[in-house]
């Protein structure tokens, strides 16, 4: 675990082994979070999938209960009760599926959301720059090679200045996208703390708000169809 | 909607074309409920797997909370509170898993088992009863052509006991099958609505069960790692 916790914009010029050395560290740190970020978010998707699937169930329970009165039972005696009895219980499953419904709306705004925007913005931001800091360096080498080749041979001062603008300019280009990708992969150290947390708050606020709701919806009193007391089951609650 | 509630036992014996007609509702009627039986159950299997999946789900993300740790990020400063705070939301997550697993094992025993026990008991009954009455009602038919053959011939007193004795031993097996499918229907017609309030209420009961308990949950304090403060968030909640 090295001492630094940033690359230092003032080495980018110089390019020493040292500073490339130091900044494999920061491109071995960005992959192994792009990879943790990848397996969180399919973890997210999953608990968001799960209450996804928990509101179209409930829904279809909630339509379920509902049919009883259009199956034409060829015996509709006592039904009545059945239906309205059905039907309190389908309003209460409908009050489940809105609170259901409205987490998975919040855990996908809070939580797979700022995941999502994380990886598609901070780490491709870092990965784009790589790979623009990949193809500078290249150009700056392919430069220099030519100078070099050039100081060898004796050209005309034409061509040799023309060489040497070459080389400044592609050392212009590497030196900015160097500080550019130096820049995301120090910006990417602070905001991956951020970035771990701000879905889990998400998801945790989510719940809190969930259990408020049924919380409250629980206080107020259950109580189906009180004719349907028979003596085989009685139901009846009060909390 | 015939105004009858019951086949009456009675009616059996004589087994006229009147009660064969009503107990051709009674078995259209079970033909309904066999139906709707077979789609209640499949949308609560839909919400018990929906309510499964969530456990599946909460624990994988309390697991991978926890697995940031174990990444070995090359670069590891300030990690400790980083580390800490999943930690302390993966407990957070293994609570709510808890009342998931709870909550899905409830659905398993108290909505999804007493409707499939409903189906295989009561309604199985029912459909292999059919099977047996029918079985003796073409024995019966069977016996009655022969007897009807045989008093067209002049045969032997001692064929025609036999036969007399074969029609009244069908007759018997065919009026006590008929008693038992009777008996089954009727029993049907009664179970039918408990049938259909005994998995609700099971819900019912689990999902308040659950927000009991989520309830008291929330009171406590989520204070997570205090000194995860920083001026980019802040977390600390207070109830």
């Amino acid at each position: 675990m090295p001492a630094v916790d940033k690359l230092l914009l003032e080495e980018a010029l110089q390019d020493s082994p040292q500073t490339r050395s130091l900044l494999s560290v920061f491109e071995e740190d960005a992959g192994t979070l792009t990879d943790y970020t990848n397996q969180l978010l399919q973890a997210m998707q999953r608990v968001y999938g799960a209450q996804n699937e928990m509101c179209l169930a409930t829904q279809q329970l909630s339509k379920q209960l509902l049919a009883y009165e259009k199956q034409n039972f060829a015996l509709g005696k006592g039904d009545e009760e059945v239906i309205s009895t059905l039907h309190y219980f389908s309003k209460v499953v409908d009050e489940l599926n809105v609170l259901h419904t409205e987490l998975a709306k919040q855990l996908a705004d809070t939580m797979v959301l700022p995941i999502i925007q994380f990886r598609e913005k901070d780490l491709t931001e870092v990965s784009t720059l790589k790979d623009l800091f990949g193809l500078a360096s290249n150009e700056h080498d392919l430069s220099m090679a030519k100078y070099s080749r050039l100081s060898k041979k004796k050209e005309n001062e034409k061509v040799k200045t023309e060489v040497v603008k070459e080389v400044a300019a592609a050392r212009r280009k590497q030196h900015l996208s160097s500080l550019q990708y130096y820049c995301a992969l120090n910006a990417l150290q602070y905001r991956k703390r951020v970035a771990m947390m701000e879905p889990l708050l998400g998801f945790a606020h989510g719940q809190r708000r969930k259990f408020r709701c049924t919380s409250s919806l629980e206080t107020s009193e259950i109580q189906p169809s009180e004719s349907f007391q028979r003596g085989w089951i009685t139901v009846s609650w009060t909390c």
